[in-house]
Order: C-alpha cells, then structure tokens, then sequence
C-alpha cells in the first residue's frame, strides 16, 4: 500500500521526542510525503510548513499515522483514530513496547523500509463498553486495552455480577473487574493474575482483580460474547468505570456495563520479521 | 435426531454403575432402543440379551452412546469414539461433572426428554498429539483434555522449548508444559494456574508447570495454531509423555512433541438448558 | 480466670443481634455476672438495667468482652479495647469467622464452659502504623488485620519504596501495597496473593497487589520488623492509607509509612478444642 | 574469629573451577593457613602438598569452608558438614547466589576482608525429614532447602493428608507437598507459589504443588513445629520422597513423612555489607 499522506502524533514535548520528530519530517519532506502534524508535534517545531489538525481530526487526512512515544502515546492515537481505516506506525523512545515496537535511534532504517512496502500488518480490535443507567445508555467509549470497573472511595470490596451473553455467570465480591482484550492481556489484566493472550486471537478476558473468593479465576470467552457486569454494592460513588487507565465514570448502584468487540479495527503496522514472542520474551524477561 | 441404537459404556463395577446400567436398561428396552453393551456393562448385567463389542468398536454399531461414571468416563469413551461421528451423553455417579451432567438420580426423566429431541448438543474439539523423533513421528495420539510433557526420574527440572507456528516462544525449566483444549482448561491445567477457556472458544492453552521464571505465565492462543515443545533436558529418561493423565511414553533429548487440533469433534449431549456457568459455579463454589 | 464483669459490645441492629443479646443477657444476669453494655446493645434493649458505656471506654469495667456480630464486629471491638488488657469472645451470628467462632445457636453451652474456666486463650498482635510528612508524626493508629496504602483517584499504578528494619527492598509499581499481621492473612492478604500465616507465628506480611512486575511477590519477615513504605509517586490525592479495611488518610509525595508490632496484645477466648485449621477448613472450603 | 584450617570443597572440575581453586591455593598458602582439599579439589590440582579428606569428614579438621560452585554446591557441601560447627563461604562461578555470594572474579579482595574478620555471619537452620513405616523410623535425611512428597510414575494426583502439631491441616490432591526452610523459599517453593521467606526468620513454609482445590494455599508456621504428611494414595510406587532435590525414597500408602527443624544450624558466611534484599532484586529482576 501506498503512504502518501502521513500524519506525525505525540503527547511529550521532550527532547527525545522533539528529536524523533525532527528526524521523521527530515527523512519524509524530501520523498515527496505530505506531512500531517497534530497540534503537540506542531508546537514542538519552529515555523512548521505542514498542515496541523487536532489529533482526533487528523485521520481524515492521512494514510498512515506515525505515533511518537510509547505504549501509552499509541493507547491515546488508536482511540483519536479508530473511526478512520488508517494504520499506526509506533515509533518508541523508550524500551521496546507492545505497540510501539521501532526504536528510536532506527528510525530511519525501518521507516525507509516500511515506506517500501516492507512490513506486516496486525489488526487488533477495539473494545466497545456502554454503560446503562434505568435502561439508557448513558455513556459510550472505546478502550484498547481494556475497561475496568473497580472499587473507589471504599476499602473493602465491590460487589458485581457478571454475565456473558446473557447468562449469569457469578456475583463476587472483589477489587473490581477486568474486561481486556488480546491486546490488553498483558496490561493490568496480566498483573491481576490472567494469561497472556495471542493478540490474533478472537477472545475477551474476564479478570477479576482480587478476589474475595480464590476460585474465581480468569475467564477466557469468545471475542463475539456480550459482557455484561452489574454493580451490585449499595452505595453510590464506591465504584468507578475505567477506559484504557482513564477514569470516565462514576458508577450507581444497578448500573450495567455492556462490553464487547467495537465493529472498527486498529490496524499496527510493524518492521518485517515483526515478533510478538519477542517482545514477550524482552519484556518479561524470559531470555536470560 | 433419532437416536435408535444407543450404546452403554462404562469403566466401573461397583453398585452405583450396576443401579445405574439397569435403570437405563429398563427404560430403553420396552420403547424398542436397540441396546449395545460394551463388555463392562455386559458383566454387570445377567444374561443380558443384547450386542456385546468392545468399548474401541462399538461406535460402529450406535447412533448414542450413554457413559456411565463421570468425568474420567468420558475421557475414556472419548478416545474410543472420537473417530466416530457420535454423540456422547454422560451420566454422573458422583458430584456434577464438566462433562457427564446427568445425575444418577434422576437418568429416567432427563433421557425420556433427550430421547425426545429436547437436548443441546455442545461440540468439543480433540488434541491430536504426536512424537517425532529423529523427524520421525514415532507416537501418535489424541487428548481431549491435554498433552503434558513432565518431568520424571528427577526432582529438578526439565529443560523445555516451546514453538507456536514454528516461532519460538521461549526456553524455559520447569516441572513440565500442559497443553490444554478448552475442556480441559478446567483439569490439570486449572491447577497450575490457567485461566478457564469457555469450551467453545477456538483456542489452545499452554500452562507451564511450576516455572523457575515466575514470568512464565499461561498462554492462550488461536485453536488452529501448531504448538511444539521439544526435550532440551540432556539426561534420557527424564520427562515423560501424558495424554488426558495416562502415561504413553518415555522422552529423549531431542524429542519434539507437536500438538494441534484434531479434525475429528466430540459431540456431547446435554438436557436443555445446560449451563456451563452452572457447572463452574457449583464445581468452584462459586454460589456460596 | 474469673470473669464477674462482662461487656457486651456490637455494631448491628438487627433482630439475630438482638436475640443473642437477650439470650446472653437472661444467661448472664442469674448467675451474678456484672453487666455492662456498649450504647448499640443498650439501644436494643427495652429499659435495659444495666451499666451503659461508650464501647471505647468500656475496656476500663470489665474483664471479658463479648463481641455479638461476626469478624468485622471483632476488628471494631478490637480498636476499642486494644489498650486494657480485656480479652474478647466473639459471637459469630453467620457463618464461622476467623475470628468469632461461637455460633449463635448455641451460645449458652459455650458460654457455660468458658465462665466455668474451660476455654483457650489465643494472643494475637496488634499492628501500629505511623504516617510521617517531613519527618513529623501526623498520624498514628492500629490495625488487627493490615495496613493497606493503595491508589486513590487514579486508574494507573502507584509508586511505593519499601524498606525492611532501614534496608532497601524494591520500588515497585502496584496498585498498593499490603502490610498484614499473622491475623490479617486470611483477609485481603490472601486475595491479593498471600500465603496463610498461623497466628501464633511471630511475623509480619508484605503483600503487593497486582504488581507490575511479576516477580514481586509476598515476603514474610520478623514479626519484630520495623515496615517502611514510601510513596514515590508524584501526584497529590493518588495515594490512600487504610487500616483494617477504614480509608483513615490520603497520602501525598514522600510521606512515609512505618508498620510494625503494637507492644499491647489481643486476647481472643476460644472454647476448648478450638480448632484453626478446623475454621481455615470451613472457610476455605478445604473439606469436601 | 580466627580462620585457621581452611578447607575447599566443589563438585565440578571444569576450567572455572579450577582456577578460583588455584587463585585461593595461592592467597591462602602464603599466609600460613592450613589448607585441606576433598577428593574433587585435590584431582584438580597438579601434585597438591595439602591434606585431602572426603568432603563428609573434611568438617573435622577445619575451621572455614570454603564452597567453590554455586547455590547447588553449596545445598551439597550442607549436608556434608552440617554435623561440625564449620561456617561456609560460598565461591560462585555463575550468578550471584542466594547462598554462594562471593563473585569468582574477586575471590582475593573478599577473602581478605573475611580472614581479617571483616565479615557477618548468617545462621540458617537445616530441616530433620524422617520416615515412618509401621510406625517404625525407616528413613532420616537432612534438607537445607525442602523436604518434598511428590508423585511419582503416575500422571494423575497423589493424596496427602498434612498434620502440624498432630492437629490435621487438610487431606488434599495434588503433585505433591514441598516443605521448605526460609532459606528454601526462594528455591521451589518459590516456583510453586509459595511466598518469600526471610532467612532469618524462625518459620516452615508448607506449599502444596498444583493442588486440585484452588483454595489450598502456602502456609507458614512456626519453625518450631512438627510437621507431618502422610501418603494416602493406595497405590504403590507413586509416590516419592526428595531432601534438596535428590529423590532419595519410594513411599508406600500410610507411609508417615516428618520434618521438623535440625537442631544443628549452618552459619554462612558473607563480605561486611551482605544484603539479602539486592540478591532478591537481582535474582528476580526486581531493579529495573
């Protein structure tokens, strides 16, 4: 495919950053590339000469996004940009990442690589979660990675139902629960005790963040199921609605959270010989 | 589906089996079922007056095949029937099973409905494992629970690496590797600290045993994937090979055991309304 | 020992709480035992001829104090009663408690053997916890379960350093951090990963709670060990202080936390042939 | 205290080993100690002028030993001398060690520092394991380390009933039952789920492998308790009985397992500044 069009976004303004993205627009504006700049990457260089959008409108306007930063910087571009087809390119300054697997100080080199048709592409899904309040939808958002709802403004527990498609599943009582996806699976799913999860497979993971009960353990279901958690806990503003690490609702008793698989999908695009096993074993030290 | 033929197999003698056996018997007989015993079930009965085969081929000669006991049963009639096409209905002697589901004390009421078309049928894959040596597949056998390399013969551990899809995932020591289908992500799986995999889910389970690296956590992936682990320890006689808890072989160094769906399904019968999440809730003590 | 002063303490109004009250009470009162009630127990009596004190100062008139409720009415009556020397008897009005074992159902049989001097007495320690800012003591309470310091008003993990009698342990990443008596390792320590830890065991317990890094697991020391824990994290309102399950401070940058044993002791009365792993047994549903 | 006779024990006899034995032959013989050699040291060494003893009575003519290897030469060298009052100093040629501690590339200037009495000592305690048979002791062994009961020749689970201080714990199925020292929880009991115990910490850790019922978790208790197993599995030959990790006995159903704490100590010693805290941060990747 061709990137003819290709937007630049952040959220550091930090030297490392400012370097990457000075690289970037270095290597891209000779080769004929238009260059899109989001208002972040905008301020960080002087008299810019290129077109500057609100990162949630720039994928209006390019083919391929480049996110510079980390992890945390692609969870922010992939919710700006998951109602446009455009792929994510993520470029990290720091150690490898899940998401953002090209180094910073290769830049180039891949880049000149993927510009030339050399790369695979690995498409992930979002997750859709909706919250219902007396039977409306009070409030709707994406997550990548996943969506929580956990205890807040209490010590002791939370109590919640779950269901998946409609079929009950259990009421625990817990920290709170999490609904991840593949993607997610090695986030904050993974430090609640759940597995890892091949980011290709079609599957949502219930974990549920220590559990009152020791068998309540991680749940692994197909991708297409509905889930459904019901706070059950009497008091109101003891729990809280967590998209992607970003708290977005505080939750009444009775509230129903829905989460399932979002029709539109994030599109990552890697270096070839790309290896999500490599990453694992760099990450989690496996190799020695 | 009509269900003439229908064939009882059993592993156990004691009196339950025998109440059990007889029970069925007496129901199946006036409304004109063609009853086929394999040889245990013959031996419990006298001068019973029907087709007596071998558990291994009765297949051939039924369109239903009732396993009475539990969910050991089940593994066993499994591997006799896999390679037919027919569906398996356990009765449970003892406390509800993730497959046999049927309580002894009420066999009548539930077949007289599933004997009139009021049933689910619930479709499980099978493993198929086989053992190369010197690239020649010496071995071959099926799971429908899960294949596990262990160690044996020493109390330290076994070396082992793990590829999926021929991408290496990580050389790892440990007491062993369980690869699990999702019916038997609720078996030894479950104890070494897996998550349970509804059965439906298309998916394989890779469960480390004991792993000196406390980062060598569960791994879900894609029902379809290849899954090998070769025999890195040096010392012959030093891991073994276990299908669904039978021990079949003796590992070399070297040894590279592959492990993928098979394309043979196991078709289990459940009264309507079964629920899986039931079965988990009262086998997990989920409802306190 | 002779017990002539009774206190009688709860924190529930219900009609199970007042039945044992009364039943107590008309127990009690023949036999000459000096009574003497917390406001709530007062309050559920009509015209009620007894001593009525606050529960906190109830500790100075009586010798044996007996907790109607469950365990979290133990922990209460523990606060209130941790500077006299007054050992506790708990009436457990559910299920078995760690903590409260007499069941409500036979509350004179038990209470005849303890008055007549057939009992056991069970020391538990108190856990002492300081929060100091620039190196002042603001705070200081106790704990009978644990000291919790936990995220607060944000989704993402906090930073905590801990140190053990001065010696550096780990900065980590979590979503707190959980400092338990031998008491309190059967409570959030043990949904967060923690071993048991018998009671009578000198020894303090650090249990994370979903830590980052994987590797970071509970740690068991000397019950004599000075705990300190640090937040690190740099944001104001992140970090909250919690004892036995109460949000009693928020945290801000650099404020330290010390833990360690209270020099005054618990007494719990326990009828003879009480029984630990009889309770661990039934809570934790280890007899089939 | 004065290190006189210097005794050096290994178990390899590769090229590393070889040369820290010659670069501690050549520090110490200048000096005036008395050096003396086990067989392995001794066929290491060209035309040696010391005195050699077999490793296992080597323990009487010394006042230090010196263990050149690791964390497992160590575990050995314990069992050889555990009966003399000899302090260890643990060579490692690999890792740091949890137990061997001085790095083989700077042999001379910690060895300088110990025998000018610049060093702490650190007194672990060993754990006694006896086996009854007929109520008959058949079997007594020492472990530094564990004491493991594990299944052996079967694929399926072994049940074990556990006992401490004659009071029953549980019966449970599993792989088996590791009771470990402090100084054994960071070896495989660690992999089993177990916590970290502090060396110094008068405890037993008991830590079920792979138990069937989730809820059956590690358990600490005092140092000073009887613990017992027993094997209930009826077959026989199923069962194992492993000190160190060295399978030393087949167990036979009703076979009696006690372990308890030795009542000789070891006395490890290490450089002034020894931090059992950074040996965990590396070991386990606690720095970053």
């Amino acid at each position: 495919m061709n990137f003819n069009n290709i937007g630049l976004i952040t959220n550091s303004k930090d030297d490392a950053t400012k370097k990457a993205l000075i690289e970037l627009v270095d290597y891209l504006q000779p080769s004929n590339h238009q260059i899109i700049l989001d208002r972040c990457c905008a301020s960080l260089l002087e008299k810019p000469q290129f077109a500057v959008y609100e990162a949630k409108t720039l994928g209006q306007y390019c083919d391929l996004a480049i996110v510079i930063g980390g992890d945390g910087t692609m969870l922010m571009a992939s919710h700006f940009l998951s109602d446009f087809d455009i792929p994510l390119l993520g470029i990290n300054l720091g150690h490898i990442g899940f998401l953002a697997d090209i180094p910073a100080d290769n830049i180039v080199h891949h880049l000149a690589q993927i510009l030339n048709d050399h790369y695979v592409e690995d498409e992930r899904f979002l997750l859709k979660g909706q919250l219902f309040r007396d039977d409306q939808c009070i409030y709707e958002c994406d997550a990548f990675n996943d969506v929580v709802i956990q205890k807040w403004n209490i010590a002791r527990l939370v109590q919640l139902e779950t269901y998946i498609n409609q079929a009950f599943v259990h009421r625990h009582r817990s920290d709170g629960m999490i609904i991840a996806s593949p993607t997610g699976s090695t986030a904050y799913a993974l430090a609640s005790g759940g597995p890892i999860v091949h980011p290709t497979l079609n599957a949502l993971l219930l974990v549920p963040i220590c559990p009152h009960s020791l068998t309540n353990r991680p749940i692994v279901v197909d991708g297409n199921s509905l889930i459904e958690v019901v706070v059950v806990t009497q008091e109101i503003d003891h729990t809280r609605l967590i998209f992607d690490g970003e708290i977005k609702q505080t939750l009444a008793p009775g509230d129903r959270i829905t989460i399932q698989k979002k029709d539109k999908k994030i599109r990552l695009i890697h270096p070839k010989g790309h290896d999500q096993f490599h990453i694992l074993r760099e990450k989690l030290h496996w190799s020695k």
